[in-house]
């Protein structure tokens, strides 16, 4: 069990909208399709993707890191120095 | 004829292998794999899109708007304009 | 007391160097320094204000709302949903 | 001349405001004030700050890089070059 088991069709219906989205800039592509627009199509599919990653992130706080911060301060610590590092990863990205 | 013309088959493969990707990260979420490397995933798959998006970018520039510069100022004018927007949009998501 | 204070003249210090930063910034504009170098200039100071907030974060999680969760699961879950949402601000900007 | 000296002032009165938001978080890191406040003012300074950065990269398009375009095809390309690795780092940024 995860932080994002509860919601996990949620976000299984989200990554495959996002896949379709990947596969149609694929298609723009081959289609000659005009840059700026695969550019916006593009935009769009991070900031898909960002959302995605910023719920994980929150579940996994309550969830994951809520739960090993309340079993002792140690594993709450190690939960929060591994959740800050991705999230330093999802900023900087 | 646009930009990425000559690398069209450059950006489709990039543009699959993401599609791949992108569907690893669905299958991740379905066998409830750990949050944080789901996490990691989402980073590498945003940053592989931004990479697309600035080779993009500079292709449309080489292309598109320094043909409309050489053309007339005011073609120039309007397709960085455009090209303007869309890098707007891609720093800020 | 809150997260940071622990480290609040480590923060103060890189808060100071980055006001230095900008000041630079400005003084380049007014006297005409090449665009490209005042760019490279306001990436490094975007990249340093993100390491701040960085560190914040985490410092964040590590004291204000591990205490909360430990305190109680709804206090740990108000905290939780306040930095999901600054964090959120911080991955879209 | 650069791209941006005819709206010089402009800039430079946008750098001075974020100069004063910059010494601002450094005031609220000192004081005290809690963190997701200093957080939330963190994430509006990088806001302006990528503002600032699209504004001249549009003008570097614009002036520098329309006219390098305009001179031969090799000074467009070199200029398109070196404005594409300025947009990659605010854009990975």
């Amino acid at each position: 069990m995860h932080g994002y088991s509860a919601t996990k069709n949620e976000y299984g219906k989200r990554m495959r909208r996002i896949e379709g989205q990947v596969r149609g800039i694929a298609r723009m592509i081959d289609e000659d399709v005009y840059c700026i627009d695969v550019l916006t199509q593009v935009s769009a599919v991070t900031r898909a993707l960002q959302g995605v990653a910023i719920g994980l992130t929150e579940d996994h706080l309550s969830h994951c890191v809520a739960n090993a911060a309340r079993s002792s301060p140690e594993e709450g610590e190690e939960k929060i120095q591994e959740a800050a590092q991705a999230i330093a990863r999802l900023v900087r990205s």
